[in-house]
């Protein structure tokens, strides 16, 4: 069973993976294997990884079998484990609990090559509603605080498989990054009656040198204190802090929104590796055994998605101080990212 | 001139390079140059960089010229600019003030090829004295309120140079990292009358199982809720809360220390590329326009080294939650290091 560990210094939550228990010369190799060969998630291959969660299928397939558009699975090689209770415990100053939780693999086609800027508007959005039901789907289970979806695309941004997909973990406390979005933006509204990040959004619209595009309500914007060359940040314009709630019309401008950017971060900054991850609001549903657990929510947050090309290196100076060096003013990257013709490239 | 921008919902500052407005096309090459040719740190070439601001030299010798064991220059393409004033001002929503700062480089030595495992015990001591000057200096600048010193080995850890260096950041805002450990310090010594963190060395030293060396007062400690496989922190066993109290003979100790530790690393885990960070109190004389500022300190903090051999890439998982996923136990990891014959070897 993995642990969390929580480091009473910086009050963050580490995964242990005790299982795994890699020694020194597991790591003499960085570079994952991205084997030209064989592919679990390839479509016929449905026996190699565990029983299917979900799946978009086409008439009359069955589960585990070809036929699918979409599908999801448990990941083979789990962070944190479906089975067990918290058993929280204190270790002398220290705190463990157990390693509890899901971790799904979202394949998001059966195309082994395709990438998710490529895919057409009609399949972007099965993946953006099969992101939303298996939110849905895992928050069900009280145990779990949070679910994080992100996307790991390239080697630099660790993938180990080239297959398009998707990860979800889901989390037994409210990660670090969360709680404090919560915070400020609970902060906030105590102060103003009104939402962080609308008032962010309504700024950036109304100024419009860091938006790269707008489309059917959901607004790119490159932020304004952004950590890295081309980060963008993704959301609706009208307040909603729930991801869960967004309907059809809503998860096709979405679709929509995100393609476009995607197509514009891969022509700027030819194909670049990136990481991306959904923010929304924490389980309200969830158990808590913590005082300083949320529970109403709706003026708190803001769903969003925050997209990081990893096209520089963190080194000492941002481990050692959590503050970033990026030598792209965002202004520059919203003007280049608006200004590449999306109809002429990919 | 760089500028400093406040993230309103990380609460985090960022450094916006604006004079090096990097291309896409900047950034379609990852790795940086490495080129074996000329190199700007060698000894002979002190006229290829900015004029030195410290060195320890033979006697006879002159500034800017050979005949230096350690030498101290500002970084040529500097993160923040020495002149000027903060000028803090509000873009309606967010903060913004100018990016000063200094950025220097300490070259450890006049051979290309050395790392800093394999200096003498002398030579250690003397780049060791170096930090410590460079510190007590640029603490005289009022408008730093936090000095960084960092090392960057290897292209994977961020390293533009080969030749082995060390880097030094003075910043005119208290980093969040800091800040955070700050924070937890004082509530515990608000709470026990005890500093967190000799409570944390006492408790490992006991157990002993995460202990990888202890030399003369120092102490090298795999922590409990380790972020990275083989992470390690050094700290005095004494407590002492500025990294500039170290006298002569702690010197040495922390030298041995850290050698013995690089020494470990390198044996154990073929030579990682790695970064290590000092975390000393900030600048307590330094002028302050925020209510949150430090002004004492003595029970708040406890100075340390954290060094982080880069042998997983960080992933979406990480960015999204600011937790981490580690395969190795430190407690397994102190024992490989422990284990290590550092005769055998280097």
């Amino acid at each position: 069973m993995p642990e969390l560990r929580h480091d009473p210094i910086q009050r963050r939550w580490v995964i242990i993976a005790t299982e795994r228990g890699r020694r020194p010369s597991d790591f003499v190799k960085l570079e994952p294997d991205q084997s030209g060969g064989f592919c679990p998630f390839d479509e016929g291959n449905e026996s190699k990884t565990p029983p299917e969660v979900y799946a978009i299928r086409r008439p009359g397939t069955k589960p585990d079998q070809p036929g699918w558009d979409v599908r999801v699975v448990p990941n083979k090689f789990p962070a944190l484990m479906i089975e067990g209770d918290e058993n929280r415990e204190g270790v002398g100053i220290f705190d463990k609990m157990n390693g509890i939780g899901a971790h799904e693999v979202v394949i998001e086609s059966p195309n082994h090559d395709i990438s998710l800027s490529d895919q057409s508007l009609e399949h972007f959005e099965k993946i953006v509603r099969t992101y939303q039901l298996r939110l849905l789907d895992l928050k069900k289970d009280l145990r779990f605080k949070y679910v994080l979806i992100f996307k790991n695309q390239g080697i630099t941004a660790g993938a180990s498989l080239s297959h398009p997909h998707t990860q979800i973990i889901a989390t037994p406390v409210t990660p670090r990054v969360v709680s404090m979005e919560l915070e400020s933006a609970r902060k906030h509204y105590e102060l103003k009656e009104r939402c962080l990040f609308c008032d962010i959004i309504r700024q950036e619209m109304e100024n419009g040198e860091r938006v790269i595009c707008e489309v059917d309500g959901m607004v790119a914007i490159a932020p304004f204190a952004s950590r890295f060359p081309f980060e963008v940040f993704i959301a609706p314009t009208k307040h909603s802090h729930d991801f869960c709630e967004l309907d059809k019309n809503g998860i096709t401008a979405l679709s929509k929104c995100m393609k476009e950017v995607l197509t514009r971060l891969k022509l700027a900054l030819n194909d670049p590796p990136y990481n991306f991850m959904l923010h929304t609001c924490p389980n309200v549903e969830a158990r808590s055994r913590r005082a300083n657990y949320w529970t109403t929510l709706e003026h708190d947050f803001h769903w969003h998605f925050e997209i990081i090309p990893r096209l520089v290196r963190t080194a000492g100076f941002e481990w050692g101080t959590g503050f970033y060096i990026n030598p792209t003013p965002p202004e520059d990257a919203a003007k280049y990212l608006r200004e590449i013709d999306i109809n002429a490239g990919g």
